[in-house]
């Protein structure tokens, strides 16, 4: 197994969610391999983390492919019912931008869609986002980001993959641009009191909640900001819910995985400053 | 009834969401007259206006009075079970901010909570959202933004009130900073294939859905986006459905309402440019 030290950078390399296997337009997603789907590179151990420690994973950069993957398929998406066939497009990378079509640029924003480490209990896919991280598609999730996560077992063993040129928020349509590329991370260990994944970014903490459907996951993020502003600002609970609900954003993270995923972002004027001590170079 | 011109500037008093029942911090939520709750200014009829129509409302401005009201009450807020008794707060607007206690000032950020025209059929109470607008209680309904709305009866019929000195996304806690105030509107018709209520402003077009479940209204939202991507860029659905999925926001307008409502923004660089002819001075 792989063993990083705290603080050391080290790459990891990663296949597009279809290990590769949608290597032309002639290869549709019904007909791959789903035993392959959304595989992670890891484990990676990192020396000296125990059980109870809290993690920022620092993403310093993500290099991405020369060409990306979008597959439509029956039922794939938040639409999927208006899918008849399956039909993989070849997306180009080129001059910054993923062409969708000939016509439709997008630019890049590349992204980490699975970060996690090993789950308390059971084995968990790495298709499920969860406690442990995970699938958890969320564009956040980019180079000068990082993700904060409460440790499980010895050493972490962190596991990533899934990357995406471009996503928006939900995955709405089942796929990002998926892409195989690299990683480069870095771990510390640090004090922070949330027990959920965040997205540690330069506008704020996004609080990562994940659950059978999008109402559940906002009130459990939501319940853990509110805990959060409680104790960075010394509030009752009936103060930091007050002054909570005049002051987050709540996004979709995904909602195509088998579990959804929402943000809650406490902007970032309300953190406490050590939070924001070292951003990722 | 009150009658304007298109294009004409009008401006709308409102009682705060309570109808100014709560006075003092000695008055609590559960005692006041809920046939009083979120009353509207209106109807304000524009002349001309057909069914069929789409209207854009601009919004000028908005004034605030200087204190607000953010009462809880058992129930209240997507944490409701957690509060045990009812508790109201006065919150004095100085300097700028709204002061949530004496040692948590918020930078106020004024925002229209209903905002609405005659539904098609039957009465609506103005405590729900839906294709007439109502009580969307989004944050992006601003001085500066547009609400665009298809019209269902003769002059439209317009109705505004339940001011917010601010609210986080999704009103999580059941309220906003609840405010008295005033709005400067104007009325133009526009072009706009759209058939759900959408915001227009700096940062793009958020299409608001509104559903029984946010999942629901996500879904909604997102066929309506990629409806409109495909008129837009004359895509085939198959790519706008891919081109929407990378490009849009999701994010929570409000779930404390009888419907849920999501906001689907389309980034600004990707609507077309007549939807961005005029914005209000």
């Amino acid at each position: 197994m792989a063993e990083v030290a705290l603080g050391e950078v080290f790459e990891c390399e990663t296949a597009d969610c279809y290990d590769g296997q949608i290597s032309s337009e002639a290869v549709l997603r019904p007909h791959i391999n789903m035993a392959q789907f959304n595989r992670a590179t890891g484990p990676v151990r990192v020396a000296g983390v125990q059980p109870g420690d809290t993690i920022r994973i620092d993403v310093h950069a993500i290099e991405i492919a020369d060409s990306g993957v979008m597959a439509l398929s029956p039922g794939l998406g938040v639409l999927g019912e208006r899918i008849v066939q399956a039909d993989t497009r070849i997306v180009p990378v080129t001059g910054g931008n993923v062409w969708i079509t000939p016509d439709t640029p997008v630019p890049v924003a590349p992204m980490i869609g699975v970060l996690g480490i090993a789950p308390e209990s059971e084995s968990v896919g790495s298709s499920w986002p969860g406690v442990h991280g995970g699938n958890l598609d969320t564009r956040l999730l980019r180079a000068g980001s990082s993700l904060l996560l409460r440790v499980a077992h010895d050493g972490a063993l962190l596991a990533v993959g899934d990357l995406h040129a471009v996503q928006g928020d939900g995955e709405l349509g089942g796929t990002g641009v998926e892409i195989a590329g690299s990683v480069r991370l870095s771990v510390e260990r640090v004090s922070y009191a949330g027990r959920l994944p965040a997205v540690r970014h330069a506008e704020g903490l996004s609080v990562l909640a994940s659950a059978e459907t999008l109402d559940e996951a906002v009130r459990l993020g939501f319940s853990e900001a509110v805990s959060l502003m409680q104790l960075w600002r010394g509030l009752s609970w009936e103060d930091a819910y007050r002054t909570t609900s005049v002051i987050v954003r709540s996004e979709v993270s995904q909602m195509v995985n088998p579990l959804a995923t929402a943000r809650i972002t406490i902007p970032r004027e309300w953190c406490p400053a050590d939070l924001y001590g070292e951003m990722p170079k």
